[in-house]
């Protein structure tokens, strides 16, 4: 597995050593009269520091210069996130909302704004006007980012709802996407109900083992790779660049003359190592993130009447490159980590604690001290029922432990209110340049679909 | 005090209001031949989050929309901030050095490269081309900052030979600046040399109180308002705007046909809060940084033939605006809060521990409780001769306070490796956009004077 994921860490880093260089942003006025194809990716909680640890991480100390990623060229802007509710630190279903719809609402609104009311978001605009649909994502396809761009629900917690939303035809073997593809498999598969040989009889191509996704011709096509959210990219082979890969291969081969597609790509999971304080899952996260990039980069050089734009709903965790007060961030010992603290502590908690630093020491290579190892053995658990609550619990004891090694920051195991980066290529990337408010970036893609 | 620093926040945001609407970017094409003026602006530690935090304590929470800021119609791109040294992590010195000359180097030096070469700065190009130069900082003016843009030497922390070095005429009557204003009296006028009264007679304008800077009419010319540092802009009048609008005026008046300036203009102490963990302290020296900037702005638009660049020499602190758990930052908070924590903690040491509560309440106006009250006033304090020990350990038990009542995260007392912000307008911030390296901004101004 390990390997897997250094190689698309190579290819990411290598991609985009080769095509930095020479990338050149399309003008305005060289596209066309047809709209664009409008490819929206949503890096989950991917903060500015996201983007430097990745791009530290890559790079080698000491070297002459940085490891290019394929964030260097793209940068254009910055956004505020804030919600329409009593706090300026939204949560990913609002400001999904906001990026979908150019609606501030409140935490937890799915395609509604703050008085409850469905808005009518990117996606159904452009498929009202003909366009082709689509989206894709590292979580499951029901989770709060893909379903504000289709859906509207009063709560992101209604994910056998927004799954039924999702099934329900909008007319005859037509939905309200072309092409769905991530994790969610049991939001639609479940004990009430069972979508999928009925969206199969009704003519949508569904596939829910990764292996089949490259056979796909044909569309509406959806792919559910996991019954919830997909492995975490450190675990096991990261999905997000393949996927995008076959999305705009679907895309291109179903568009007619003159028919644009809008895609929405979203790196789920930088958000949930965030939540997890876990940096090594973090920068792999991005690493996946940045492979799926490459891929839309290359697809935008080639069909360049193509506008990518690249954002993040907030940031997460409160991540910083720095801790008590030493003036260092130890890149290398992030990259020596081989798992996420999810995949380690389950397995931890199936094993004696007598075997912990056995098994912890070769997959974390940090150099704890025997004092770090017996606050680790002898940590406090709580008495629950719930494995999850035991993890977490462990986990909140290795964070600590790993930030002071590695001299990773972090604050909160929820959001931050800081602004995110704005980055695009392609026709109309011009008006994302500098400042603006989140909802400022869908008013833009909104008035491209119109 | 406190009503002068919030007139200064009100006024900055007024002005921001007033112009943000109107401001327009004077394109290339328009500038003619003469090189144009380079106002450069450091914000100190003044990462992304900084930004952010200002923009929000100037806002009101539920209204229609945020308070302008003056950063909000400049922002191009950001930068890396890496030195040639055994971390990812600057400090301001080798920053500041990689600023002024376009050349990275280890953590301490002061306009020399990593094998301690000097290197030519930015003000000494264009001295030498026959530039009129100056600096203004709210450090004393032998701080990191403004000594990487005039002098050379191999530890920041030499600040008496520093001082010679900016004292020593370069010609008769001439020294490598035409304008320097800050704090350092103490640097200048010490036990074994007072340089003051031989600057004067060699025809240098000396003044040690900033009643006296209006009257100045003459470069060059030093002001040196403090011994050291000035105060904090939350415990005194904020002074940056007013310096920098002195420095314009004198510059702008010594000008000859065809001759520009080159202007540094720093926002000390917004890294000196951030090492100190004091958000309020912070975004007040963020509110004098703005209020120059609305200087500065205003003098762009009447003098088109002006490039501002600002950026920040790295992140302090780790700041984030979110801090366990909960999705907010409690900005008006943050804003009820009256002094420095330095101030505070200065005048707590002073006074019998049974008397901390009274003092403090009405000057913090967070809502303690009776447990955060007792950890407080029963903080174990180290048997320091130095009150500055007493102070720092006194801080570290109000910050984690102060931090869960305003939902405020900092993960270290020193800096951070994350990318910072690269504002402009005028001439050649097109050259500035998107991501690059501290180092290119450097490349561009130097081009510029060269």
């Amino acid at each position: 597995m390990k390997s897997r994921t250094l190689v698309a860490l190579a290819i990411a880093a290598a991609i985009s050593t080769a095509s930095c260089a020479t990338t050149e942003a399309p003008s305005e006025a060289a596209a066309d009269t047809t709209p664009p194809n409008i490819i929206f990716m949503i890096g989950d909680g991917m903060g500015f520091e996201y983007i430097s640890a990745y791009r530290y991480a890559m790079s080698e100390l000491g070297a002459d210069k940085l490891a290019s990623t394929p964030f260097d060229d793209l940068l254009v802007g910055a956004a505020t996130t804030y919600p329409d509710d009593d706090t300026w630190v939204t949560d990913s279903a609002s400001s999904a909302t906001a990026l979908a719809t150019g609606i501030k609402s409140y935490n937890g609104a799915i395609g509604m704004d703050a008085n409850k009311h469905p808005q009518q978001t990117l996606m159904e605009l452009a498929r009202q006007n003909g366009w082709l649909t689509g989206a894709v994502s590292t979580s499951q396809v029901t989770h709060a980012t893909p379903a504000s761009f289709f859906t509207h629900h009063p709560s992101r917690n209604m994910y056998h709802q927004i799954a039924d939303s999702m099934a329900t035809p909008i007319a005859d073997g037509q939905w309200s996407f072309d092409v769905m593809l991530g994790g969610g498999y049991a939001h639609f598969n479940r004990d009430d109900k069972n979508w999928l040989p009925e969206l199969e009889a009704q003519g949508m191509t569904i596939v829910t083992e990764f292996e089949e996704l490259p056979e796909v011709q044909q569309l509406p096509a959806m792919g559910l790779f996991a019954p919830i959210g997909l492995p975490h990219a450190i675990d096991d082979e990261p999905r997000l660049a393949s996927m995008t890969e076959h999305a705009l291969r679907l895309l291109t081969e179903q568009q007619t003359e003159g028919q644009p597609f809008a895609l929405m790509i979203e790196g789920s999971q930088i958000d949930w190592c965030g939540h997890a304080n876990d940096i090594a899952c973090a920068v792999h996260e991005m690493a996946d993130f940045a492979a799926a990039i490459e891929v839309v980069k290359a697809y935008q050089a080639e069909h360049p009447n193509t506008l990518l734009v690249i954002t993040a709903d907030h940031s997460t965790g409160g991540l910083t490159l720095g801790q008590g007060g030493e003036y260092a961030w130890y890149s290398e010992r992030v990259m020596g980590i081989q798992n996420s603290l999810a995949f380690l502590t389950e397995r931890l908690l199936e094993m004696p604690r007598a075997q912990w630093r056995e098994y912890l020491q070769p997959r974390l290579n940090l150099d704890f001290s025997d004092e770090d190892w017996q606050q680790l053995i002898e940590a406090e658990l709580p008495d629950s029922e719930r494995a999850r609550d035991q993890q977490y619990a462990l986990g909140a004891v290795l964070v600590p432990l790993i930030s002071k090694h590695t001299r990773t920051g972090w604050t909160t195991t929820g959001h931050t209110a800081v602004d995110v980066p704005v980055l695009a290529v392609g026709p109309y990337a011009e008006q994302l340049r500098g400042y603006q408010d989140h909802t400022d970036i869908a008013k833009v893609l909104l008035n491209i679909v119109k």
